[in-house]
């Protein structure tokens, strides 16, 4: 692993005011509140979690998940796999399909490579051909180590309801499941069940629909599949959005939720259940006015700082006087407004904090994340958090 | 600067075929007739060129443009800037705003830089606080270094239309010209007058009006400081959208547009001016196909591979027979359906080519970009570039 640069290696122990911008910051705070209300939630419905590291994207914190009581995290892609278990991360479940022959041969490879610190790779499939290539690569790196015997999880993916990946619910997933059990370097484990809309659905009425729909799928398909005498030993899925509707089904056994822990300005306009834990914001984007006007004023924070696939960022406001809308600058630049009956506009130089509309796209633009402790307003540099599967695509 | 990883740097040589994915791969034939293209076209303009390197974040694709006649070439941050200098090249225009004390710190310091290798630092400014600042990083920075006298180029930017930063057009121009020309670390160059909301006004003739005003303000502009006594050397602007309006007006000396090298899938909505030169896509997303339904086909390729601030992208189609659709499927996947008449899904495996709706934040996403001559069907990969300025925000 390479060192932080200096400017950024000297940036722990030093006020927020010196991080320069636009930069991540985690609020190490409300994030480690996020954490243990997670923990307490599992905790007390009794199952297990697995939050997707495609959000953050980083061992350090891939590990302090587990160390809070994380059963290992989930990825959606080979090479974050890699850059997990290279960073220490020896349970990690690529919940997605991978097809193309040389990734397989890696994440046989990553089987291998974590057995030997107890761990386990498990992956998803949703075709024929994907667990014959899945075992074909499974038995080529069998054969060119020595020790031996290692297997993979396979979850087979049923759509519930997102429209994307995953085979329908019913007997096609029974096929699946009776061709992974044909080759022994495959262990069926379970059922991938993640319906990815419901997450962003306003009403809570629509996502109770949603899930309860995806609930009956996978009830349907898990008879189908224990009526051929095979155990379905794990039902996995969930995010933010509608975790507590999982955990209270009976049937999900882990939830994959991940977006908890920073909270999105995009979920956070869901209409809350009162049944989900209280998530608060844990990740802005710090930025600088750099133009005034009578009308405006550009911070230099754009797009290749926050995505903006789930809408435009909020200005966190401090306090009510601070009242700001961000609007689209382009690429380098945001173009603030004064919102509401406010009519001040930032001055020169001035600091303001955005919340990104979505999380995950958003810290995959950066290197590293600069952890803060004591509010973002007094607060000081306590940890730099290297970003290490940034740009994995593969 | 480091090296390639080794299944980048073993890929030289290879057919496209190996291109793992998804990967961002330049079709190295279409990127120099458009490089060609731009340099006949200024040539026949008698107009410099200084294209944008916030679109390919390369230094060595700079070095590139910059032997096909370029000047050298714009950036809007100080980080990109501090890399195009480490990558050799010397002559570069921040055309941007820069407040930070400790940015214009790094700024002044380039300017030192560059003056052993002939080379320039230019920057603009839109207030006489900027000014201050900047004047007095420079000072600071003289004071620190024997070779003494150097001076960093500013342009003034007055807003023609754009409506985010620059002054109002007239007399704020001259007032902050007059307050640069206190400052003997300063040289007046110019106007910044860039018209970013024109080069995506889809008709033809929305944009000459755009860009008929925007010539207007910079004649007004240019009178009343030359009314001063104060020569207006250089008058630059332009984007892929307008150049030939702008090269065509008299007033602009210099051309900055930067994405007629790769050609958005935004930029070939616009109805062509025919005075506009014909440039062609050269950058793409290849993907491959990881999931098939009877409805629809799923790609690796989503959000975190190509930006969809400006759309989703384009699938490149070989033939008639090939017509997809992209649509959203999130941060990783791309849901293809047929288009129009054609009723063909692509199968499991199957390697597409997609055309990036912006290229700028497209790029940002990615550490290297894969040249490759003799087209994406039989071509070889000739050379990998590195994104070097890949996440320079600062």
């Amino acid at each position: 692993m390479s060192t932080l640069p200096p400017h950024l290696a000297n940036l722990v122990g030093k006020p927020v005011n010196d991080i320069d911008t636009p930069a991540l910051v985690i609020d190490m705070d409300a994030m480690k509140r996020n954490l243990a209300r997670m923990a307490e939630f599992a905790k007390k419905h009794n199952i297990r979690w697995r939050p997707h590291a495609k959000l953050h994207k980083s061992s350090s914190l891939a590990k302090m998940q587990i160390k809070a009581g994380a059963v290992g995290v989930c990825v959606q892609k080979t090479s974050e796999a890699e850059v997990m278990v290279a960073g220490g991360v020896y349970n990690v479940y690529i919940s997605n399909e991978v097809i193309a022959p040389a990734k397989l041969a890696r994440v046989a490879e990553l089987t291998q490579k974590v057995a030997d610190h107890g761990g386990q790779i498990a992956i998803a499939v949703d075709s024929t051909e994907g667990v014959i290539r899945l075992a074909q690569a499974m038995t080529e790196a069998r054969l060119g180590n020595k020790t031996g015997a290692t297997v993979i999880d396979v979850f087979v993916e049923i759509d519930v309801g997102q429209g994307r990946c995953g085979v329908e619910p019913g007997s096609a997933a029974v096929t699946l499941v009776l061709e992974i059990r044909k080759h022994p370097a495959l262990r069926f484990a379970g059922l991938q069940a993640y319906h990815g809309k419901a997450q962003h659905m306003r009403s809570a009425q629509e996502r109770r629909e949603a899930i309860a729909k995806a609930v009956e799928a996978v009830v349907l398909t898990k008879k189908l599949i224990e009526a051929q005498g095979v155990a379905v030993e794990l039902v996995t899925g969930a995010g933010t959005g509608s975790l507590m509707l999982e955990a209270a089904s009976g049937v999900y056994g882990e939830l994959q939720a991940g977006s908890f822990m920073f909270m999105d300005a995009d979920y956070a306009q869901n209409e809350r259940d009162p049944a989900q834990p209280q998530f608060e914001h844990s990740l802005f984007v710090k930025t600088q006015v750099v133009s005034t006007h009578g009308t405006h004023a550009v911070c230099d924070a754009g797009h290749k700082s926050h995505a903006i696939d789930s809408g435009l960022p909020l200005v966190h406001a401090f306090d009510t006087e601070s009242e700001l809308d961000y609007f689209n600058g382009g690429d380098e630049h945001g173009i603030l407004r004064a919102a509401g009956d406010s009519k001040r506009l930032p001055g020169l130089g001035r600091m303001l904090w955005l919340i990104p509309g979505h999380c995950d796209p958003t810290v995959n633009l950066h290197d590293t994340m600069i952890g803060v402790t004591g509010g973002l307003r007094h607060g000081t540099v306590q940890r730099i958090f290297r970003v290490d599967a940034r740009g994995a695509l593969t």
